[in-house]
């Protein structure tokens, strides 16, 4: 089973960035104990500043792996095109938050993908992705 | 470990209420699978269709049990009065959707309950409950 | 032949609240007439102010009767949980309101519940109603 | 007694216009059906596309009829100057639809001429046509 | 001196409509005494209650006569058609109102064709034309 | 001369919830300083999470009593039923509040309720409710 | 007959600022010309720049002149103070413009004094005050 | 093959009316040139300034011809009727503009028209409608 | 103790300005009344119709009595910078309102200064300005 | 004669993506055709998903060639950079959309890019491009 | 040369209202500083708390000194009649603000005065006066 | 002192693109007379039209060097992702300008960014970049 995780704008920052808001772990330390919580799983990751690089991504993967977990940063909020990369793909996306973006300035309330994505998972901190990976498994065991 | 689902209005028609957007199983039948899933796990269960219901309920529970799931229904978008019960009591508040609101009318897209949740699971069916009760024992393994 | 009606809130005062704009008769008398001029239907009649007890009433009676006349007073404007009910049943609801909501404040124009009643008799005082059961009987003619 | 019903642009189409929503039937046939089924009424046809002439009528029947039905069809959305004409004469004028404008596009949720009108019978079909002859016979009635 | 009195929609029911707004002098008397009033001024007037009509008559006069009064009656609020006729005239339009239009509902607050017009005489009665030929006089005299 | 006091949603947690907002004494302690400095006065009190509650309360003491104190709590802001109970019943009715809503969120600013009410109280702590007394005492001496 | 003519801030300018949108003239020249045109009225003339100062003159004025004409310049656009002003006195005030407001930047196009105000003359120049007090005296000679 | 051009409100100035904007060519010396171009295309044109004879002539042609190119100027913005017209008939409906309607007003940014339509072709001049009757041979084409 | 009571706009026209709204009384004759109910009080009084002079005695008075009740008259809706005066000074400031302005026009429901205020009193007549004293005086007692 | 075609995001799944609203054939299939169709023309072609390639080409082309086709994709509802990009440039850029953006989520009904076009062809399918490559053909030989 | 450097509303107060936000320092204080730092140029100054006295100022320097630095306070967001005054008279007025308004609440973000103004230097603290003497400075010298 | 001075989409075309808005000079060749003026600070110079290697410079510097002054462009009003890197680091931003953002198009009265920059410049030409110096080079000599 292949998931992937794709991190937009600023996630590169993880550990560094407002730690208030999105806590003192690097994402790639984090990874590190998920892949070792699901052995089973082969989960490859994916992040960039740049819009256009996560559309690409999205539909590389989007044909091929059995899930994606999406957390576009600040591009969940303003961009259409992003959302008309997961309609255009086969692969169900999930999208994910760590911080409960309704905490936080109203432009941050409205996100434009989410309409696109088989769910959301908001305001977890970094188990909002190990939930996300728990439900492409629930999704697996139910087909096979 | 407790944890308490509540269930707001309408919800109590599951399995047998728009069964293309809910599915087909009654909610009871599924709370006897969770329970079993999760045996080491107190699950107790409360339906209402009647606003200040939940809010007594939030608030005989909110200062007793390890983590409260609500899926508050069509509340989810009125009821200011849910969102203060919430924001009153020690008891973190997880908020669900069995179906993705953002893909249904654009009134249902804005949750006034969830700044005062610790997070959101929309969109993921009955798992939405399921992944919740994880992230609650995600939580205590944490502490302990 | 069963037609239920159901009254929201306020109307309790019928005869007693504003009587400029609903009139002096109460509701009961006004009832006590209805049955006598529809001999052959079976009305029922309930009244809360509750807005959980108006979705319960319509769960129970939204399987069992052929029709039913909803008078949703000010939850008309306000509740998602009640359009939900609605939706969620088989029998057709149909939206009645004594005075006409549009000569009134701007916040009774907008009725949350219309998308999902059958049609909406509006401002025709308590002939609301009675044309309602009259539309009723008009579809129950047409099957038979 | 005398009632005059107006339809305003595209009824013409009716039976031939989008029959899911307006059904089969043209409004000629329809009216034949109707002016038997109330012999004791003098029941008077007016249509036309153009907005100015729906003004016309108005202002040539509404001292005379003892009522007016009218389907402003798009119209009902955007005139003020209709509105203007109901709110100049003497005879009520009651506004029916055919279909639930509330299941349709948004700008049909607002119609700009309710508040001049005595009231409003939606989404039932042509039986909004018949059960506003009914409410006018009930109001005659009430008289005599 | 030509000037071209136009009245929209409803304006032949001066006099008789809502007295209490529009005053009890029907227009074609107060015409005589306008024309008694300004003998040197061949003054003509053009009533219509359709849309295109006016912008007809915009179009025929619009480049011959010196002056142009208007007034559109509801048209002022809706009419795009309208305010592009006046832009498309060479003849200055002096936009009327009888009432004041700042005291009624609000959307008669809203002129969607004053910004083609010369200027706006509103509220002052039947004295708002009597105003708008002074005007019209007034620039003559200006420019002879 | 009686005066009901009203509290809506929440504030059954008082001197539990929020304390920085709402203090730290429990309502039912102030309401026994209260009656012990009005002795004259006989002050009920009545307190419910559900909405419905609150309306039939209101129509239950509000052709009784001298005055109504109501702090609606989140109802406040939401509720159209309670509005309309208010406008239902001959008994004054004074909204109160703890806090002072205008320096919170939002969609605390707008009260429903208010344009019903014979006045406002807000932002005073306990104090909202004395001086809402004092308030009826003054009418009743102007009154004898 | 008295009439008080009164200019809000930046009309002292006149003749200096923007001359392409308020023309060549000072105010005190025209104030001249008008005087010597209608040597039967007293017209007096008061400008300030500061919104308080025209609240004052309208307190000191509107229950002693026979007419005022208010050109509010800015104040126009956001002054509730000077709205009421108008609406506490009993002389009747006429708004003028000397500039098209609607041909102007949007936040023109609203004015909050016009619906407290007799009427409105927008847009002709310095003739807007010329025919304003021309309507005082058609006032005039009609009560007389 | 036969195609239809329906001109509205003002187009019947072109050439006359704000050159700038419109171009000094009338329409009726442009549709010779046109149908010089296309002789193997049975070309016929319709202008009104009336909303309601637009309505009637698509009535009219839109169950008979092969294509129909609407530039219904002024009414594009507003006409609901209109749009329910074009839904109400079998021939497609191409939207034409001769002006880049979005460099203008804000107000002819929206359409109403355009969700019923097969398509827009906007700002290229008379090109516009050249290119219309391009489409539907290159459709034709495509069918046979 | 020393209190100082500032009225805004229009309120020296008290007494004789729409006294169906604000009453009979003057502010004047008030005050004594005021004066002699609460001897132990020095009360000082200041009204000016001038935005700028209210912000001055704000400044003035604002770090030296020990609490001002403020009713900005129509600045309440408008004024930013006193709401700063507000917010710049170390003396509570209560806002009061002699009218219900909830009852009254929309953009008076929307009050600037609130936020800004300790609290809000409304709707209670004269008696609004001496329950604030009473609020103050509450105030002292608790400290002392 | 030298026209550049750019795609924006996810045009390059074309064929792939959602084939009910764009087609079956992929762009470079049709891009063969086209170029079959117009031998006299070099047509080029580019396509990226990011935002700033787009603005790239635009500065590279827009200097160069004698005509840019832009389909910016969902970057037509967002890109204030697209929309300077083409303002900055002297070649005319013509915007194209496959879709009927009017048919689809109220979000694509905005266009941020049209006010700097030439012009707009949207909802033909791939024939919009082809009636681009038309009109600059047309330009072409007017000027020569 | 000749700067004027106006302030507006409570900005007296600088140095003892809101030191977090404005600072400790008083404006005199800056203000001998800053003359010493720029001895070339005849620095004067003004503040006042009255909207209409700002304007004057304006007026009287507008044709005189070099340049204007204006900090208007409050009244940036609300008054027209200042933005008049800056686009009345001759004088560069370049807008300043202490603190950076976009941090601070909505109302704050829209500046009434700027599309008037030369531009704008925001959230520098006093430095923000200094750059903006650097600025005319700067300006001085390109054209000598 | 190390400055970084970054230039968003389209500003590579300085010079060149709408030389009336932006001037003739390049800003290769102003930053040479930067360079010049300020001897003694290292100001590097970073362009891109793709937002997210924006992001990543930002990123990069944003902990290395003494300031950065940011001119975003279009990306200004769009870019939640670009606020959000700047929030990110702890090199303070700068937001600069060259045109008056507020005398343009409205959508250009809105930055996104401004919040999480320190100030803003705007309107100056290319003197807000060496205001935007100065303003560094004070602060630095504050510290030291």
């Amino acid at each position: 089973m292949k998931i992937l995780i794709i991190n937009g704008p600023n996630l590169n920052l993880l550990g560094k960035r407002e730690p208030d808001i999105y806590g003192h772990q690097s994402f790639e330390d984090f990874l590190e104990v998920l892949r070792g919580d699901f052995p089973e799983i082969e989960i490859t990751y994916f992040q960039s500043n740049i819009e256009g690089e996560l559309i690409d991504i999205i539909h590389l993967a989007g044909f091929e792996v059995n899930g994606i977990l999406l957390n576009a940063g600040g591009y969940t909020h303003t961009s259409v095109a992003i959302s008309d990369a997961i309609a255009g793909v086969t692969t169900p996306v999930l999208e994910v938050h760590i911080s409960n973006i309704y905490k936080r300035e109203a432009f941050r309330h409205k996100s434009i993908i989410s309409k696109e994505c088989v769910g959301l998972i908001s305001g977890l901190g970094l188990d909002s992705y190990r939930l996300g990976i728990n439900y492409f498994l629930l999704q697996k065991n139910k087909k096979s």
